[in-house]
């Protein structure tokens, strides 16, 4: 059902070919945010061109605008905000759990008060599966439920237990099992046993891939790769990985290797509007002095639009003249490298060569740091 | 010496080939602003798909930033911002005066604040046609004297008699004439003789190129229309014809008709960051709730990216929640379709049918008013 094949494996990352309702995607691979049916400052052509074959929506915010009747008069997601690749919502289990004060829960479903306008809201498990076939993306995510760190083991119990219950809910609600592929996601914090007991109920409902939530929340480097690598290991290998919320180079580089296939996260592009270029040594604010004269591209390996047409100096000057190219530029660039850098580790995992591969790009992070 | 070709002609309005240092440009044509070296929230490649032959951007402005010698660093404006189509860049002359306070006139130039750092500056006739010819653009505008009106006869009778001593010494100054044309700048407010006058001196001087300064500043458009049409047939006919700071449809289509081929302004671009659409029957705010389910294009009649690509009600979305594709889409269109425009006004003089396409453009403007 869910066209996952594996295609290689190089020490613990895996190399594979997700099949999905608008298109194939090959993994390890890297999936920019478009929270609002747009990736912040890129069109959909430029993020083809940059290397983008998946994009990140979130149904939470979609839901409250434009919401559902635009969206579907609009003939569905892909349509409205025309991208015709894959598409991947988030249910917003995060956003609405963040509301904090705003938000009641119960066995189920939780009812919030819109960030826009106050407004009184209510998602179910049902009902957030239902929207996402609505609007016809190719992977939707069960409406899970987030603890906020430091949590008591109770607390966090809790809520592995209702995040199961609405996974079972959430499939039993499928109508377009083909098209829209049901992810269920993994919780428990940094408690090996909780994060255990969640991934084997999971498991058992048999869905097409599982995603990795609650981690990159505040826990230390150290705490997200134990915890990453302990979780992907108790799923199952013939289907697809997700880690929820993973986008700086070396995040992307460890959860590659604990076999992750799949991240997301709004960072290259919030670095992108703030002046901060990514590049494969590292990070650095392009609106500093130094940068003035500096007529190299944001990053000499990089063969993305942005590093073969404009300067490092072009980019400064657009920063500090305040103008809204900069932001779009740099964005691009920021994507391109992410998506440039998993094309590496595509081929580094098929040559045999991933360990390799991951110790040179660490040993650079790290010289540059 | 200017390359300029007369085509055709059709009722007052004229169809000409302009050939610059950097390519050809058909007339007439209007030439997107990119002040500080970039059209905001346009990337040069967007330009050029866009319908734009040629940009402008200001002296004043990238004198103080990112100023000389960087631009000299980066191998010439061109290089600098990644555009290798025509530029013509505005002396400063209007941003300088419009400093008021914290700037004092004397015959030999102008002493200035900057209005980034407070900074002192002096430009001077000679140095403003030695820093456009240093960055290489295709043409230069004289250092003018503008006055704001309502103005006495006196004070507007002082500024023409000063802009055609500096036209004359921005003439004599120059070092680079193949490379790049001189403008000189015809002032004189809503005063016949004075413009009469102005238009006289400068022509006397045989630069390749005029320009129309001092109007679309407040003026109602019929004393616009009236003094852009007494001003132009002042001009040779053999030579490029520029009105400065023209870019509604509709003083654009005025202008062509007064037989002038060169127009400029920040209205398209500004207009598209305000959520303003701009059409071939009149604009609205896109962001109105009448375009939330509006599936058809900014202008159906328009064929660029946007309006093939896009729907109204994706950008309303897009301006309602404040995201900056927004901007960045309707600017491109709002350019395009001036472009556009511009391509059929170019067509209907060549098919000697002008006057026909002006009456219907007006028409249809004033019935959707």
């Amino acid at each position: 059902m869910s066209g996952f094949e594996l295609l290689a494996r190089s020490g613990s990352a895996r190399r594979a070919r997700l099949e999905l309702a608008h298109g194939v995607v090959e993994t390890p691979t890297f999936m920019p945010v478009g929270t609002a049916a747009t990736v912040k400052g890129l069109q959909p052509r430029e993020l083809r061109e940059s290397g983008t074959q998946i994009l990140l929506a979130n149904a939470y915010h979609l839901r409250l605008r434009p919401g559902r009747e635009t969206i579907l008069a609009a003939g569905g997601l892909h349509r409205f905000m025309a991208w015709d690749g894959p598409i991947l919502t988030d249910s917003g289990g995060f956003q609405v759990f963040s509301l904090q004060d705003r938000r009641t829960l119960d066995p189920d479903g939780v009812t919030f008060k819109s960030h826009l306008d106050g407004s009184t809201h209510r998602f179910t498990p049902e009902d957030t599966v239902e929207f996402q076939e609505a609007i016809g993306v190719d992977i939707a995510m069960q409406l899970d439920v987030c603890v906020k760190l430091p949590a008591s083991g109770e607390e966090l119990a809790a809520a592995v237990e209702m995040t199961t219950a609405w996974a079972q809910r959430g499939a039993r609600a499928r109508r377009a099992i083909e098209r829209t592929h049901l992810f269920a996601i993994v919780q428990g914090g940094l408690d090996e046993r909780l994060r255990a007991r969640s991934a084997q109920e999971l498991v058992a409902l048999d869905l097409p891939g599982y995603a990795i939530g609650g981690l990159s929340v505040g826990e230390t480097r150290e705490e997200m790769e134990r915890m990453a690598r302990f979780t992907a290991d108790l799923l199952p290998a013939e289907k697809p990985r997700y880690i929820m919320g993973i986008g700086t180079v070396a995040d992307i580089a460890v959860a590659v290797d604990c076999g992750i296939d799949m991240f997301d996260c709004v960072y290259p592009t919030r670095c992108g509007r703030n002046a901060r270029a990514m590049t494969r040594s590292g990070e650095f604010n392009i609106r500093n002095a130094a940068y003035i004269r500096d007529f190299s591209p944001v990053d000499p390996r990089c063969s993305c639009m942005v590093c073969t047409t404009y300067t490092r100096a072009y980019l400064c000057h657009l920063f500090r003249a305040g103008e809204m190219l900069g932001p779009q530029l740099l964005s691009y660039h920021n994507v391109a490298l992410l998506h440039g850098l998993m094309a590496e580790a595509r081929a580094a995992i098929e040559r045999g060569t991933w360990p390799a591969w991951r110790d040179a790009l660490f040993a650079e992070l790290t010289r540059s740091r």
